[in-house]
Protein backbone atom coordinates (compact mmCIF):
# COMPACT_ATOMS: atom_id res chain seq x y z
CA UNK A 1 0.00 0.00 0.00
CA UNK A 2 1.13 3.17 -0.66
CA UNK A 3 2.45 4.78 2.75
CA UNK A 4 1.32 8.71 1.52
CA UNK A 5 -2.41 8.06 2.06
CA UNK A 6 -2.20 6.29 6.04
CA UNK A 7 -1.47 7.59 9.48
CA UNK A 8 0.24 4.98 11.51
CA UNK A 9 -1.09 5.35 15.25
CA UNK A 10 1.02 2.34 16.44
CA UNK A 11 4.39 4.26 15.16
CA UNK A 12 5.71 5.27 18.08
CA UNK A 13 4.39 2.23 20.33
CA UNK A 14 6.20 -0.30 17.93
CA UNK A 15 8.72 1.30 16.40
CA UNK A 16 8.68 2.78 12.67
CA UNK A 17 10.78 0.01 11.34
CA UNK A 18 8.00 -2.71 12.50
CA UNK A 19 5.13 -0.19 12.34
CA UNK A 20 6.37 0.30 8.35
CA UNK A 21 6.57 -3.48 7.90
CA UNK A 22 3.15 -4.11 9.17
CA UNK A 23 1.47 -1.50 7.17
CA UNK A 24 3.57 -2.87 4.06
CA UNK A 25 1.54 -6.52 4.25
CA UNK A 26 -2.14 -4.70 4.55
CA UNK A 27 -3.40 -5.70 0.96
CA UNK A 28 -5.84 -2.79 -0.84
CA UNK A 29 -8.04 -4.86 -2.92
CA UNK A 30 -10.56 -2.65 -4.95
CA UNK A 31 -14.00 -3.04 -5.81
CA UNK A 32 -14.50 -6.14 -2.89
CA UNK A 33 -17.03 -6.58 -1.64
CA UNK A 34 -18.71 -4.39 -4.41
CA UNK A 35 -17.73 -2.29 -6.90
CA UNK A 36 -16.36 1.22 -5.40
CA UNK A 37 -15.15 0.17 -2.09
CA UNK A 38 -11.58 -0.92 -1.46
CA UNK A 39 -11.27 -3.43 1.00
CA UNK A 40 -8.42 -3.33 3.54
CA UNK A 41 -7.18 -7.23 3.72
CA UNK A 42 -4.95 -7.73 6.90
CA UNK A 43 -4.97 -11.71 6.48
CA UNK A 44 -1.26 -11.25 4.88
CA UNK A 45 -0.26 -9.16 7.85
CA UNK A 46 -1.10 -12.41 10.42
CA UNK A 47 0.06 -14.84 7.82
CA UNK A 48 3.05 -13.40 8.39
CA UNK A 49 5.35 -14.41 11.58
CA UNK A 50 6.62 -11.23 12.29
CA UNK A 51 3.36 -8.91 11.38
CA UNK A 52 1.19 -10.76 13.64
CA UNK A 53 3.65 -10.25 16.56
CA UNK A 54 3.85 -6.64 15.45
CA UNK A 55 0.07 -6.69 15.06
CA UNK A 56 -0.42 -7.82 18.66
CA UNK A 57 2.12 -6.05 20.48
CA UNK A 58 0.67 -3.20 18.92
CA UNK A 59 -2.89 -3.75 20.08
CA UNK A 60 -1.54 -4.09 23.30
CA UNK A 61 0.62 -1.02 23.61
CA UNK A 62 -2.03 1.14 21.88
CA UNK A 63 -5.10 0.70 24.05
CA UNK A 64 -7.69 3.36 24.99
CA UNK A 65 -7.34 2.98 28.18
CA UNK A 66 -5.26 1.46 30.86
CA UNK A 67 -5.85 -2.55 31.34
CA UNK A 68 -6.64 -1.54 34.93
CA UNK A 69 -9.77 0.17 33.88
CA UNK A 70 -11.27 -2.81 32.16
CA UNK A 71 -12.22 -6.32 33.33
CA UNK A 72 -12.69 -8.04 30.11
CA UNK A 73 -12.05 -8.02 26.60
CA UNK A 74 -15.31 -8.39 23.93
CA UNK A 75 -14.78 -9.39 20.32
CA UNK A 76 -16.68 -9.53 17.22
CA UNK A 77 -16.99 -12.27 15.19
CA UNK A 78 -15.30 -13.27 13.10
CA UNK A 79 -12.26 -11.14 12.95
CA UNK A 80 -12.74 -9.53 16.62
CA UNK A 81 -11.95 -13.39 17.32
CA UNK A 82 -8.00 -13.56 15.49
CA UNK A 83 -7.27 -11.19 18.55
CA UNK A 84 -9.22 -10.44 21.21
CA UNK A 85 -8.52 -13.70 23.42
CA UNK A 86 -4.74 -12.97 22.64
CA UNK A 87 -5.09 -9.52 24.19
CA UNK A 88 -7.34 -10.30 27.18
CA UNK A 89 -4.82 -13.86 28.04
CA UNK A 90 -1.65 -11.12 27.85
CA UNK A 91 -3.87 -8.67 30.00
CA UNK A 92 -5.26 -11.60 32.29
CA UNK A 93 -8.68 -10.70 31.62
CA UNK A 94 -11.44 -12.91 30.17
CA UNK A 95 -12.69 -12.82 26.50
CA UNK A 96 -16.82 -12.54 25.44
CA UNK A 97 -17.64 -13.53 22.28
CA UNK A 98 -20.06 -11.53 20.47
CA UNK A 99 -21.48 -13.66 17.77
CA UNK A 100 -23.93 -13.41 14.94
CA UNK A 101 -27.53 -14.77 15.55
CA UNK A 102 -28.12 -18.06 16.73
CA UNK A 103 -25.10 -19.35 17.03
CA UNK A 104 -24.31 -19.19 20.37
CA UNK A 105 -26.80 -22.00 22.92
CA UNK A 106 -28.94 -20.27 24.98
CA UNK A 107 -29.81 -18.04 27.11
CA UNK A 108 -28.78 -15.35 24.61
CA UNK A 109 -28.74 -11.41 24.66
CA UNK A 110 -29.00 -9.90 21.22
CA UNK A 111 -29.53 -6.55 19.39
CA UNK A 112 -30.53 -5.74 16.07
CA UNK A 113 -28.58 -3.33 13.91
CA UNK A 114 -29.33 -1.87 10.32
CA UNK A 115 -27.69 -2.43 7.11
CA UNK A 116 -27.87 -1.16 3.76
CA UNK A 117 -30.52 -3.23 3.27
CA UNK A 118 -32.09 -4.67 5.62
CA UNK A 119 -31.16 -5.53 9.70
CA UNK A 120 -28.33 -7.72 10.96
CA UNK A 121 -28.47 -8.71 15.03
CA UNK A 122 -25.72 -9.83 17.38
CA UNK A 123 -25.81 -11.66 20.11
CA UNK A 124 -23.71 -12.71 23.72
CA UNK A 125 -24.46 -15.16 26.51
CA UNK A 126 -26.59 -13.86 29.08
CA UNK A 127 -24.05 -15.18 31.83
CA UNK A 128 -20.74 -13.74 29.73
CA UNK A 129 -21.15 -10.23 31.30
CA UNK A 130 -21.48 -9.62 35.01
CA UNK A 131 -23.08 -6.76 36.34
CA UNK A 132 -20.95 -3.79 36.33
CA UNK A 133 -18.07 -5.25 34.14
CA UNK A 134 -15.80 -2.93 32.54
CA UNK A 135 -15.55 -4.30 28.76
CA UNK A 136 -13.40 -3.29 26.12
CA UNK A 137 -14.11 -3.99 22.65
CA UNK A 138 -12.09 -5.11 19.97
CA UNK A 139 -12.43 -5.33 16.17
CA UNK A 140 -10.47 -5.61 12.76
CA UNK A 141 -12.20 -2.36 11.36
CA UNK A 142 -13.99 0.85 11.61
CA UNK A 143 -15.73 2.01 9.01
CA UNK A 144 -19.31 3.43 9.45
CA UNK A 145 -19.57 2.00 12.95
CA UNK A 146 -23.01 0.14 13.24
CA UNK A 147 -21.66 -3.38 14.76
CA UNK A 148 -19.53 -1.47 16.83
CA UNK A 149 -22.43 0.67 18.16
CA UNK A 150 -24.30 -2.74 18.19
CA UNK A 151 -21.36 -4.30 20.36
CA UNK A 152 -21.45 -1.59 22.85
CA UNK A 153 -25.57 -1.34 22.93
CA UNK A 154 -25.39 -5.02 24.27
CA UNK A 155 -22.65 -5.10 26.66
CA UNK A 156 -24.54 -2.22 28.21
CA UNK A 157 -27.92 -4.28 27.40
CA UNK A 158 -26.58 -7.31 29.67
CA UNK A 159 -25.66 -4.82 32.35
CA UNK A 160 -21.81 -3.70 31.33
CA UNK A 161 -20.22 -0.78 30.79
CA UNK A 162 -18.19 -0.28 27.40
CA UNK A 163 -14.54 0.95 28.68
CA UNK A 164 -13.37 1.64 25.00
CA UNK A 165 -13.09 0.10 21.63
CA UNK A 166 -9.91 -0.84 19.92
CA UNK A 167 -9.67 -1.62 16.14
CA UNK A 168 -6.62 -2.34 13.91
CA UNK A 169 -7.96 -0.18 11.46
CA UNK A 170 -9.81 2.77 11.00
CA UNK A 171 -11.75 3.83 7.70
CA UNK A 172 -11.45 7.64 7.35
CA UNK A 173 -14.02 10.07 6.24
CA UNK A 174 -17.14 7.99 7.68
CA UNK A 175 -18.67 8.75 11.10
CA UNK A 176 -18.00 5.90 12.39
CA UNK A 177 -16.14 6.81 15.92
CA UNK A 178 -19.05 9.73 16.21
CA UNK A 179 -21.35 6.97 16.69
CA UNK A 180 -19.89 5.53 19.46
CA UNK A 181 -20.65 8.19 22.30
CA UNK A 182 -17.36 9.62 23.33
CA UNK A 183 -16.19 6.65 25.08
CA UNK A 184 -12.28 6.27 24.30
CA UNK A 185 -10.92 4.65 20.77
CA UNK A 186 -7.47 3.63 19.77
CA UNK A 187 -6.51 2.21 15.97
CA UNK A 188 -3.25 1.17 15.01
CA UNK A 189 -3.54 2.66 11.51
CA UNK A 190 -6.20 5.26 9.51
CA UNK A 191 -6.33 5.07 5.83
CA UNK A 192 -9.20 6.52 3.40
CA UNK A 193 -12.23 4.54 2.96
CA UNK B 1 -20.16 -31.10 33.59
CA UNK B 2 -19.71 -34.46 35.26
CA UNK B 3 -16.43 -35.54 34.96
CA UNK B 4 -17.27 -39.28 34.85
CA UNK B 5 -17.25 -39.33 31.29
CA UNK B 6 -14.88 -37.20 29.62
CA UNK B 7 -11.08 -37.76 29.42
CA UNK B 8 -8.82 -34.63 29.51
CA UNK B 9 -5.51 -35.65 27.38
CA UNK B 10 -4.49 -32.11 28.59
CA UNK B 11 -4.05 -33.92 32.33
CA UNK B 12 -0.33 -34.02 32.02
CA UNK B 13 0.78 -31.04 30.45
CA UNK B 14 -1.70 -28.74 32.55
CA UNK B 15 -1.68 -30.49 35.59
CA UNK B 16 -4.72 -32.09 37.22
CA UNK B 17 -6.09 -28.71 39.20
CA UNK B 18 -5.97 -26.59 35.95
CA UNK B 19 -7.45 -29.37 33.37
CA UNK B 20 -9.96 -29.82 35.69
CA UNK B 21 -10.70 -26.26 35.86
CA UNK B 22 -10.61 -25.62 32.55
CA UNK B 23 -13.16 -28.78 32.14
CA UNK B 24 -15.49 -27.67 34.80
CA UNK B 25 -16.29 -24.03 32.98
CA UNK B 26 -17.53 -26.47 29.52
CA UNK B 27 -20.90 -26.27 29.31
CA UNK B 28 -23.07 -28.48 27.74
CA UNK B 29 -26.10 -27.36 26.63
CA UNK B 30 -28.79 -30.12 25.67
CA UNK B 31 -31.10 -29.71 22.55
CA UNK B 32 -28.65 -26.45 20.82
CA UNK B 33 -28.75 -26.04 17.83
CA UNK B 34 -31.54 -29.14 17.34
CA UNK B 35 -33.07 -32.15 19.73
CA UNK B 36 -30.98 -34.78 20.25
CA UNK B 37 -27.89 -33.21 20.12
CA UNK B 38 -25.80 -31.85 23.38
CA UNK B 39 -24.10 -29.23 22.50
CA UNK B 40 -20.12 -28.19 24.35
CA UNK B 41 -19.98 -24.88 24.75
CA UNK B 42 -16.88 -23.56 26.06
CA UNK B 43 -17.41 -19.90 25.77
CA UNK B 44 -17.62 -20.12 28.98
CA UNK B 45 -13.71 -21.14 29.74
CA UNK B 46 -12.60 -18.30 27.73
CA UNK B 47 -14.66 -15.97 29.23
CA UNK B 48 -12.79 -16.89 32.54
CA UNK B 49 -9.32 -15.28 32.30
CA UNK B 50 -7.96 -18.23 34.49
CA UNK B 51 -9.89 -20.50 31.77
CA UNK B 52 -8.09 -19.00 29.22
CA UNK B 53 -4.57 -18.59 30.13
CA UNK B 54 -5.16 -22.88 30.55
CA UNK B 55 -6.98 -23.69 27.47
CA UNK B 56 -4.06 -21.41 25.12
CA UNK B 57 -1.19 -23.47 27.51
CA UNK B 58 -2.52 -26.48 27.12
CA UNK B 59 -3.38 -25.91 23.10
CA UNK B 60 0.68 -25.48 23.30
CA UNK B 61 1.80 -28.18 25.48
CA UNK B 62 -0.51 -30.60 23.50
CA UNK B 63 0.35 -30.14 19.47
CA UNK B 64 0.38 -33.40 17.67
CA UNK B 65 3.39 -32.85 16.13
CA UNK B 66 6.94 -31.02 17.08
CA UNK B 67 6.57 -27.04 16.50
CA UNK B 68 9.62 -27.69 14.05
CA UNK B 69 7.35 -30.28 12.14
CA UNK B 70 5.23 -27.12 11.19
CA UNK B 71 5.48 -23.82 9.55
CA UNK B 72 2.26 -22.28 9.80
CA UNK B 73 -0.83 -22.26 12.03
CA UNK B 74 -4.42 -22.35 10.11
CA UNK B 75 -7.64 -21.89 11.99
CA UNK B 76 -10.76 -22.44 10.88
CA UNK B 77 -13.74 -19.70 10.91
CA UNK B 78 -15.06 -19.00 13.46
CA UNK B 79 -13.72 -20.11 17.10
CA UNK B 80 -10.45 -21.61 15.32
CA UNK B 81 -9.80 -18.30 15.02
CA UNK B 82 -9.99 -17.36 18.91
CA UNK B 83 -6.89 -19.33 20.32
CA UNK B 84 -5.24 -20.54 16.23
CA UNK B 85 -3.25 -16.23 15.73
CA UNK B 86 -2.14 -16.79 19.88
CA UNK B 87 -1.13 -20.02 19.27
CA UNK B 88 0.90 -19.22 15.94
CA UNK B 89 2.16 -16.41 17.66
CA UNK B 90 3.44 -18.12 20.67
CA UNK B 91 5.43 -20.26 18.66
CA UNK B 92 6.85 -17.84 16.10
CA UNK B 93 4.52 -18.97 13.29
CA UNK B 94 2.15 -17.36 10.87
CA UNK B 95 -1.86 -17.67 10.59
CA UNK B 96 -3.64 -18.81 7.62
CA UNK B 97 -7.44 -17.83 8.06
CA UNK B 98 -9.68 -20.67 6.81
CA UNK B 99 -12.76 -18.57 5.78
CA UNK B 100 -16.93 -19.58 4.52
CA UNK B 101 -17.35 -19.26 1.05
CA UNK B 102 -17.80 -15.48 0.08
CA UNK B 103 -15.82 -13.44 2.86
CA UNK B 104 -12.15 -12.99 1.35
CA UNK B 105 -10.76 -11.29 -1.25
CA UNK B 106 -9.63 -12.63 -4.71
CA UNK B 107 -7.39 -14.34 -5.33
CA UNK B 108 -9.06 -17.27 -3.16
CA UNK B 109 -8.88 -21.06 -3.57
CA UNK B 110 -11.75 -23.09 -2.53
CA UNK B 111 -12.83 -26.71 -1.20
CA UNK B 112 -16.87 -28.03 -1.21
CA UNK B 113 -17.93 -30.56 1.51
CA UNK B 114 -20.87 -32.25 2.32
CA UNK B 115 -23.60 -31.61 5.48
CA UNK B 116 -26.58 -33.36 6.51
CA UNK B 117 -28.55 -31.14 3.82
CA UNK B 118 -26.77 -29.72 0.89
CA UNK B 119 -23.15 -28.62 1.04
CA UNK B 120 -20.81 -25.63 2.34
CA UNK B 121 -17.84 -24.60 1.17
CA UNK B 122 -14.46 -23.21 2.71
CA UNK B 123 -11.79 -20.78 1.29
CA UNK B 124 -8.46 -19.34 1.87
CA UNK B 125 -6.11 -16.55 0.01
CA UNK B 126 -4.48 -17.79 -2.57
CA UNK B 127 -1.31 -16.56 -1.57
CA UNK B 128 -1.62 -18.35 2.11
CA UNK B 129 0.05 -20.73 1.65
CA UNK B 130 3.41 -21.37 0.22
CA UNK B 131 4.06 -24.39 -2.22
CA UNK B 132 5.53 -27.05 0.59
CA UNK B 133 4.52 -25.40 3.64
CA UNK B 134 3.74 -27.73 5.97
CA UNK B 135 0.50 -26.58 7.64
CA UNK B 136 -1.07 -27.31 11.44
CA UNK B 137 -5.08 -26.94 11.10
CA UNK B 138 -6.62 -25.70 14.34
CA UNK B 139 -10.22 -25.84 15.81
CA UNK B 140 -12.35 -25.92 18.66
CA UNK B 141 -14.28 -29.48 17.84
CA UNK B 142 -13.75 -32.74 16.11
CA UNK B 143 -17.24 -34.46 15.25
CA UNK B 144 -17.71 -35.78 11.87
CA UNK B 145 -14.75 -34.19 10.94
CA UNK B 146 -16.27 -32.49 6.99
CA UNK B 147 -15.26 -29.08 7.71
CA UNK B 148 -11.32 -30.35 9.12
CA UNK B 149 -10.95 -33.06 5.86
CA UNK B 150 -11.98 -30.04 3.68
CA UNK B 151 -9.45 -27.82 5.19
CA UNK B 152 -6.84 -30.23 4.81
CA UNK B 153 -8.11 -30.90 1.61
CA UNK B 154 -7.59 -26.62 0.63
CA UNK B 155 -4.52 -26.75 2.29
CA UNK B 156 -3.03 -29.52 -0.49
CA UNK B 157 -4.94 -28.20 -3.26
CA UNK B 158 -2.80 -24.52 -2.54
CA UNK B 159 0.62 -26.29 -2.30
CA UNK B 160 1.25 -27.24 1.20
CA UNK B 161 1.04 -30.28 3.36
CA UNK B 162 -0.87 -30.90 6.45
CA UNK B 163 1.35 -31.92 9.54
CA UNK B 164 -0.86 -32.36 12.13
CA UNK B 165 -4.82 -30.85 13.39
CA UNK B 166 -4.50 -29.57 17.01
CA UNK B 167 -8.67 -29.42 18.41
CA UNK B 168 -9.94 -28.47 21.95
CA UNK B 169 -12.61 -30.98 21.98
CA UNK B 170 -13.24 -34.69 20.58
CA UNK B 171 -16.46 -36.16 20.19
CA UNK B 172 -16.32 -39.74 20.93
CA UNK B 173 -18.28 -42.43 18.98
CA UNK B 174 -18.11 -40.48 15.46
CA UNK B 175 -15.62 -41.66 13.30
CA UNK B 176 -14.17 -38.14 12.43
CA UNK B 177 -10.58 -38.65 13.23
CA UNK B 178 -10.61 -41.80 10.69
CA UNK B 179 -11.36 -39.33 7.85
CA UNK B 180 -8.62 -37.08 8.61
CA UNK B 181 -6.00 -39.85 6.52
CA UNK B 182 -3.47 -40.60 9.75
CA UNK B 183 -1.97 -37.47 9.82
CA UNK B 184 -1.63 -36.85 13.64
CA UNK B 185 -3.93 -35.39 15.73
CA UNK B 186 -4.61 -34.00 19.58
CA UNK B 187 -7.58 -32.68 21.61
CA UNK B 188 -7.46 -31.57 25.05
CA UNK B 189 -11.29 -32.90 25.97
CA UNK B 190 -12.81 -35.73 24.72
CA UNK B 191 -16.33 -36.61 25.24
CA UNK B 192 -18.98 -38.49 24.16
CA UNK B 193 -21.12 -37.09 21.19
Amino acid sequence: MAQSDITIEALSKVGQEDAEYMVSLVRSVPGFPKEGIIFRDFMPVIADPRGLKILLKALEETLPVSPDEFDAVAGLESRGFLFGPSLAAHLGKGFIAVRKAGKLPPETIGESYDLEYGTASVEIETEAVAKGERVLIVDDLIATGGTAKAAADLIEKAGGKVAGFSFVMKLNGLDGIDKLGGVPVSSLISMPA
